[in-house]
């Protein structure tokens, strides 16, 4: 019969593929039984929807079956608590930090795509903005650092998980050719809540910048999610960004949200390349008649209190919602946002800001 | 001339009026110098908005200039990092967990209003069900949840800090009395970011509900911002709610979004009261038309997938965004919505759902 040593032993050569130690040192194994000739443990990943799961798993087993007087092996799964996450974060070692694909990517510039306030258009505008962007025969990725309310795949029609390999994970490709990467790629079904508190948020998206094979890009847009907590200190500390978008929308709220997010912004030293208000106003399809829907636009006041400059105001166009609705937001060209997008190259610094903290 | 020790000493009786636990205790006290008859430190508040600050400082100084030989104090204020946050609420007794305030309140239902996705008017109709509910006689307070985008002060013209007592923060009163608590109410400026990791979000949130005097209420509203994150997840875990309002919009997108929220509820077991459509159509105001800007209406079928019943629809009506941003919500009545507020209340649980960890 086998003791808890020898099991160790032998699960000292199993290594995560991604973070390449091994999985005793990165604290995932738990609950080590020895029954006769059976062997059980539980294996704690950093993230249920880890794309390795199943060969980590079939490593562990093979690993397990290899010792003498060993003939029966189960391996129940479970998530890591955020503080056992945390540890086994640090356990990784210091020059693979940004993970190994991080260091094979080639990336121009990375714009980031901020409202502090949802529901403003801010997932449309910068899926709008990467296709503007691939039009103009850029190599173009986003990001979608939403984790708990991720949008971008479904408006690409987007769906099922990319491959993953022991570099990284490889982002999916829209039909034009975009990269995406997005928690909801990752999950079983769409419509799976992530209840992640921020350690668990911040990881995934540091996972999506440095553990995934973006290759050579020109841009990279990252979506925001809205508020200015946890998803968005980290994008601002371990991204270096060339500079934010600003959505707004006509409502006085959302000025002072966005408002917030522009002093966030200032407070990590992120440039601030200007605002575009969403949802300025709908055309009535029977009478035109522009209405404005959220009240007059407040977008000139919030830009002057921000000092930065208005990039543009955009329609709520029913055609815009029944596009993301289909998966069909290539084939969705917005009128005036031509403009919008030459003045967002136009300010964007040719020099990513560095992160104030590290990661 | 003094020396540390006799500085803690002094410092041991200096209590923080919340915690009822010494500053030294509370790990509160940092960087002590002492030069000559000087001594300058650094006091960490668990939050900068802390309303007690200015005593807490008056405390040290005059504790310190209570000791021979001290004529000069110099005290610097810092915010705590998570940290020592942790640390330092972990130090709270056991028996003041809740907070004193907590056991003065009577508080007969609570009802959180949630949507997962932002912008779809989830604050508005939290702050419209207060006021329906206050207009039926009842005594009613509202907790904004949503700490780094605040809104319902500003819809209900509410501005100022409340005052602080030993036992705890008094809530704001709006025109027609309802109780209210936001961080906005907090805040040097309403504009000022809350750029804070989610301890300190769960930190302020528990707050709010247990060193709050809300007095007898019939009716809790909680607030929710965006996401399944530690916002969503505090609330479920550390406040006894009696039920779930679902907010959606038509948009597709936000429907998947929505059913992420209600996975959730599910899953810490709160009872989901239903679903409202909000932003359904405008009308156009010069020919009447109904335009369903944000596309057909989808909320049948979410409500099917999460098998609750659909409590009604509202309309996109710029009025109601013109008197929210006039702070004037409470003089605005939209048509349907009594039968929604109905709908609720018949349905709401008299027992409250035990949080499942506790804090």
């Amino acid at each position: 019969m086998v003791n808890e040593q020898q099991v160790l032993e032998a699960l000292e050569q199993v290594l995560d593929p991604e973070l390449r130690r091994s999985v005793v040192e990165l604290g995932m194994i738990h609950d080590i039984t020895i029954d006769e000739n059976a062997v059980s443990l539980t294996l704690a990943l950093t993230t249920m929807a880890c794309p390795l799961r199943g060969s980590i798993m079939a490593d562990v087993e093979q690993a397990l079956f290899g010792l003498d007087g060993v003939d029966d092996v189960q391996v129940t799964l479970r998530e890591m608590t955020a503080e056992e996450k945390r540890r086994s974060l640090g356990a990784r070692p210091q020059q693979a930090e940004s993970g190994a694909a991080a260091q094979l990517n080639r990336i121009g510039q990375v714009i980031a795509v901020m409202s502090g306030k949802g529901g403003v258009g801010k997932s449309s505008v910068a899926a709008l903005l990467a296709v503007a962007l691939q039009q103009r025969s850029m190599r173009v990725g986003v990001l979608d650092a939403d984790i708990t309310g991720p949008s971008i795949p479904k408006m690409f029609g987007l769906s099922g998980t990319p491959p993953a390999g022991p570099v990284g994970i490889l982002p999916a490709e829209t039909r034009s050719g975009i990269r995406v990467m997005s928690i909801n790629l990752l999950l079983p079904s769409e419509d799976d809540a992530v209840i992640w508190r921020g350690p668990l948020i911040a990881g995934a998206i540091q996972q999506f910048w440095g553990d995934v094979l973006w290759g050579d890009l020109d841009v990279l847009v990252v979506d925001l999610p809205p508020g200015t907590s946890d998803a968005s200190l980290t994008v601002m500390q371990s991204i270096p960004l060339n500079g934010i978008v600003l959505i707004t929308s006509p409502q006085g709220l959302a000025g002072m949200v966005v408002r917030k997010a522009g002093q966030m912004a200032r407070q990590m030293q992120v440039p601030l390349l200007g605002i575009v208000e969403n949802m300025s106003y709908t055309i009535c399809p029977r009478c035109g008649e522009q209405i404005e829907v959220f009240g007059q636009s407040k977008a000139t006041d919030t830009a002057r209190a921000l000092g930065v400059p208005l990039l543009g105001r955009l329609p709520l166009d029913p055609e815009l919602a029944r596009r993301c609705d289909a998966g069909e937001i290539e084939s969705y060209i917005p009128e005036h946002f031509g403009a919008i997008v030459e003045a967002i190259l136009e300010r964007i610094p040719a020099k990513a800001t560095v992160p104030l903290f590290g990661r």
